[in-house]
């Protein structure tokens, strides 16, 4: 087996009260964890943390320091828990600064008599930044070293990951292979650890449920190398078929 | 004024790799925080990390020093990736022993002579753990020190946490109000940082939002004393109605 380079790494920071709250359910994780599997890039860490400077800047010093990338939401707009700027301002140790373009791209949008102070705030980055285009609202997002800024409303973030993703650097996609069955997982538990024995360089994962008062379970294979993951489906779906139950491929992808 | 006891501090570790690869959408989460926050606990952080043992440790030691409770969701089941159990014992220091309550209770469900070996792996918890009852399928949660471990999958998790809320310390219950308006933050941002201002016991947020094609604004006042809330959502309603706007109430609770 020829040596492989290590998948880059990543973490997500979402910083905002609302999510601490329960206010708001957070929907961005999920979304950038689906798109950094698809570049081959691995997402080994996520934190949330509050509108609090010294919190922020704590996480992302311990983040961006450990893995290749960080990625944050929430907290760049113009109002006054919109701290984000500051704080990662404060994590690198340089000052905040009006961006020249994100303060013209603001003039284009409002007009140019029309960038209170309010919306200039916007244009406030850490000196060093290089601005992230917003497709959806015009503030833009921005990057300062590894760490990747944007918005928390998810129809801008999502706009925002779409210019940053060809940017960064591609592992080897990930891939997975579901099989579903109705046994319980101490049923399955033994031969399922035999197989992941087997098979080392595929992830293997057990994630039961409950739904419409059945319990189920998918067994869950992931990894990089295709060939790899068909093998260990058929092994899992085999071991489904000896135990009396009927295996059902969920996902192949 | 006087002098108020801090609210009680937690945290919530969400353990997984189904989370990190995009797989699962995490709702458990949000659950915790309506529940805390009902509670008058203030939860100050979240991690999520993959089925790692020495991420585990190392993000258990992190928040059980720091915060009052901390809660885990994930990894408590039969199968070879669930090592929350053993991951917490190294956690605190801890050998892992077979809990005799936890023991009689799957051989009165199993029966017993059919408590197999993987079965049996959900009887295992840490020395000196308290178990936490599942009201769904049986094998338990348990508590050592500030730390709840609780299982991953929701209807599971929701039943746990039902159980550990009453025996937890309680703090002033958290209101909120939230004031909604078609005006951009932009144009709110002055007068609402003034009303922060004003007004340093309740916290502030603004939320944008983008749905249907349009944009709009949530203000969040949030706090402990209802009265001074309902001042605050008096006076944002003031502010939206001098800039034009037509304020919507959404939540008093």
């Amino acid at each position: 087996m020829t040596q492989e380079k290590p998948a880059p790494t990543a973490a997500v920071l979402v910083i905002g009260n609302e999510i601490l709250s329960g206010r708001t359910q957070d929907v961005n994780l999920n979304w950038i964890a689906t798109k950094l599997v698809a570049r081959g890039i691995k997402l080994a860490e996520a934190r949330v943390v509050p509108d609090i400077e010294d919190e922020i800047v704590a996480a992302v010093r311990a983040l961006s320091g450990r893995y290749d990338y960080v990625f944050t939401t929430g907290g760049i707009g113009p109002t006054h828990d919109d701290i984000t700027a500051d704080s990662i301002a404060k994590a690198f140790g340089v000052p905040v600064i009006v961006h020249p373009e994100a303060k013209a791209l603001l003039e284009r949008h409002y007009g140019a008599g029309n960038v209170s102070d309010a919306r200039m705030r916007m244009a406030r980055v850490p000196e060093g930044a290089v601005l992230i285009e917003n497709p959806v609202s015009k503030a833009p997002g921005f990057r300062i070293g590894n760490v990747f800024i944007m918005a928390g409303v998810p129809a801008i973030m999502r706009g925002m990951l779409d210019a940053i993703i060809p940017t960064l650097a591609e592992g080897k996609p990930f891939h997975q292979r579901s099989v579903a069955c109705h046994i319980a997982e101490s049923v399955l538990a033994e031969p399922l650890g035999a197989i992941q024995l087997r098979h080392p360089d595929v992830d293997i994962g057990s994630y039961p449920w409950f739904r419409d008062g059945a319990f189920g379970v998918s067994l869950v294979a992931r990894g990089t190398d295709t060939g790899a993951l068909d093998i260990v489906a058929d092994e899992i779906s085999a071991m489904i078929r000896k135990l009396g139950g009927d295996p059902v491929l969920e996902i192949a992808d």
